[in-house]
């Protein structure tokens, strides 16, 4: 970590800022130039809080040089992390798809979803049993009910499942729950995080609607601290200006991701455009920008013309969706 | 809530719709005009999820004429709020400032800035305990007992106090805590909002970085909904693509929030704009612009020259700002 | 368009809203609801201030039914323009790749940029002469010199050319240029739109960095309206909160754009992400989005050491961009 | 200027470095540290293209440590910039209030709101001739007839006017303009600038609606590098995610740019929040920010039941207003 001081700055003010340093374990370079002076901080600067040293009258800027994430890091860890969910591999050179509803709803509905999105290529089932809503007044979704339908389709098709938790206090609940989704409105929920990294289970970590790239790799590195590896990072879409999508996708957030870490990368193609119209385009470019994997919505009951439009999928539309993926797989390889 | 049907939309669609409202418990009054079929939805409107029905292929728009908030809704509550933590009142006239250091270190800090902080005029002790770090290896605090260095301080000197809570597990230990405060990361952790729902404390509600207005609203109404009408609005500044402040303090929430609802608005200078330079500036503004009150950063060493410049005032320069807001009170009155 | 006036608003209200509106030669549809009253405006409602009508007191919320643009419309030209640049066609199937040096410096790099980027499969010479700078203290670009040297590039290689104004007083100077770039910074510069939409050439014209999808739109329109209909929409980045990479490439501009509009999008993944290495991915998902050609930053010294990593590719890593950008369109055909 | 090497940079690369920078007169103090290198650059950094060096392979990070503005800088002219506007003076302890109409209608209109204004307590009168409209089919304004005639308004009430300019070409019709307005759509219209720099007339600079605020301080320095120092910033509303305001109201950028700059700084509150209920509030926070003047909306007819509740205030409110703002300053001296 560099830290830049002002123009002026006293020898006195540099000694003391030192000594405060060296409380943190970190030596200290100083070098004096005609303009400024650069201290290089030596050590574990990870611990260190950024803004509050750029907050300090005497510092310019503060510059970190290496990242402040390591387990995540792809410097430590060159080769691409694989996370295995059932018997699905996800990263270093494996795709997968997962899809389903929005809402777990009944049994007939799930039942009859994760066999169309099963024929039609996914690899693995999404459906949401706890639902994060707006409004407390919004259906909240089946909670453990859902869980136990998303099990039962899952003994059926033999897919596994991806479903999101809202709360620690329901973790037992997702025992037999293949991999774990954390959404965006708890993508800085520390406690949740660092709970999930005390278990095994693959854990779906959705970028937060104002997040930055560095932070949701910071995300990762709380789970990753407390001992799970299996963390897969999932764009879904930031807020900016533009209203005509829900969200604008980032699909920058690929390449870059996968630059600075060895996780698998998911993008989230529905939620982030939230017009089933757009979905195709988006998932077929997240796959040519090099995405390990998608998860697209997929909706329960194609004959139903209320639901065109909506930002599910009919499964007739995932299926050819799903050919034209394989062909931009084929592409860039 | 009104839903303006796209031309060409058949009456077999319509119908269908008509249907599905109804199975909300909706009445929908049907307007064919010569462009457009406008459908006025009649009842409890507040569960319709707007994504779902705009994005129906048939939906040119979606628009609500009514609020989706009830109880923080000042249509249905003309009056301030006027919530009381400890002896001190805030909102409907009353004003409060709250103070204190980021985080708390030690018991002689604590002390010597609760003790400066009430000379200078504070009325509330602020202080964290529980610490929301991005990264998982910098300091998350002193925990429980940073929260037992706050109660002592509230001892010595008659301050109510007021500290962030980062997870349900953790709720007993604020038992004797005045005033709860819910972050900017845990503004849409919607389990936690119920859980302070069903406590009788006064909860500060941080709006979240990227969280509109009406998000802020609705998390407050996560937490009413459960019973507890003590709840304080909190602007601390959204991201935006400005560099130079930490974030941009949103300054109009203030007259917004008023104007929607009748809770307490408070606002954070000091997180907003990450410089304590910048701070007195804007506590001023939001005292002008009619915040119920300010939540303001204080640190603990005067004397100490590095700390200088951070975004915490000297219990100096915190004095002074005090006699200001007074003067911009009785201006505006 | 529709207006949804607020509950309460009186008779009287409605009858002077309507007499203001009939002056502007609107004909009034009113919908009396339970809850509200709709206005259904009809007639030319492109004259509407929106922001006006929707800042009335009365006013609940103003909708447009139909898009304020016409000529940009896909409704009334369902067909994709094609324009024509040269020899080159782009838009309706045609696929177009425009490549070269940010700015011409000198007679011997803009040679033999050009000459390696027609060789590497580009269609089309880009290259600055006129450059808007941030700084006036910056390098202004070589002016009138710079396209001078490009038309010397164009008669050598048989390229045309693509190159920026600023302003309309150097329009004349543009007489052989192929085809002429608006940037972001002059979107909305409207009097210069109109006197490009008084030639016949072709403009490209770019997203500004915080306009929306329908304001580049309505640009468009600004051109089209005095009689060119030559105009490509090309989508550079937004400007959001992320700083990894300088600007967020929105793709799912693309397919918005191509369902609003018949004219060709063009995406331009080097000033987006502001970091060649970033190029390659952003190039292959924009031709899998369904883009209809790319402007590709290819610097001019690839033995350079000093470029290796700037926004602009070396002739090799365009090429072999080329190649995967022709698997990615027969992917996707 | 400090440019961070990244790790593993070679001697060869830096030497390459250190001769490119000399092209551009830079010295180069290398500084190698125990993990990085940092070179500080030495001499005119305002022509070095930040995000060009900073892309480079070996630039792990550039920052610079003197601002790129030099005549906008405060630094350089610690002593407050007083600009006259007629025979009112602005900044340096002088506050001034411009008012008047959105757009220049009518005679009758222009002059019973300029006499509005005036008796309500207006130091100069603002009013649309030339108007930037997003849609091509919108009102464009009264254009030069507008200028004639808040020219005879002028005469009338003695008071000095402001109004918008969009194009060079029209330059000579402002001559009796007091003061020229620059609109956030032309921040960046760089031509304009400078030929605006060539007057001797304030500039009211309105600041773009994606624009940081160094961008601001480097489109001034535009105007001053001219020669013409009669440059006021204007803060207005930038775009963010809040749709509930039309723009959100940056008043932090009052401190920070009175701490970076010498010039006046001068607030819009009207066109920032779109709504009349929101300016007073937002126009007593900026006066209390520290602003040195408001620019604000004051609708022509204050009888007509239709306008009420739009952007503009009645002369009523206004004068109502200026009461507050004039009890505001008091405060704060």
């Amino acid at each position: 970590m560099i830290a830049i001081l002002k123009q002026g700055t006293t020898r006195e003010q540099i000694r003391l800022l030192i000594e405060w340093l060296a409380k943190l374990d970190l030596d200290v370079h100083v070098s004096e130039g005609a303009e400024v002076t650069v201290l290089g901080l030596i050590g574990d600067t990870s611990r260190v809080d950024m803004d509050l040293l750029g907050s300090l009258e005497m510092v310019a800027a503060v510059k970190r040089v290496s990242e402040p994430f390591k387990q995540a890091n792809r410097k430590f860890h060159p080769k691409d992390t694989v996370v295995q969910v059932g018997d699905v591999k996800i990263g270093g050179g494996h795709f997968a798809v997962m899809a389903g509803p929005c809402s777990v709803e009944n049994e007939e509905q799930i039942l009859s979803v994760a066999q169309a999105v099963k024929d039609a290529g996914a690899q693995i089932l999404r459906g949401g049993a706890f639902k994060p809503r707006t409004s407390p007044y919004a259906f909240q979704g089946l909670g453990q009910e859902g869980i136990r339908l998303l099990l039962e389709a899952k003994r059926q098709t033999g897919l596994p499942i991806v479903t999101e938790i809202m709360s620690i206090s329901t973790l037992e609940v997702f025992a037999e729950v293949d991999m774990i989704q954390v959404g965006a409105r708890n993508m800085q929920n520390f406690d949740l995080l660092r709970e999930l990294g005390k278990t095994k289970k693959p854990v779906l970590l959705k970028r937060g609607l104002a997040n930055s790239l560095q932070e949701l790799l910071m995300s990762a590195e709380y789970i990753m601290s407390e001992g799970n590896e299996n963390v897969l990072l999932c764009e879904r879409g930031i807020r900016t200006f533009e209203t005509y999508t829900r969200n604008t996708l980032d699909l920058s957030a690929v390449p870059v991701l996968h630059e600075l870490s060895h996780l698998p990368v998911i993008v989230d193609p529905s939620h982030a455009t939230g017009s089933a119209r757009l979905v195709p385009s988006m998932a077929v470019a997240a796959t040519a920008a090099g995405a390990d994997g998608l998860i697209v919505e997929v909706h329960n009951d194609p004959s139903h013309a209320l639901c065109d439009g909506s930002q599910s999928l009919t499964p007739a539309q995932f299926s050819e969706l799903g050919g034209k993926i394989r062909k931009i797989r084929e592409a860039i390889v």
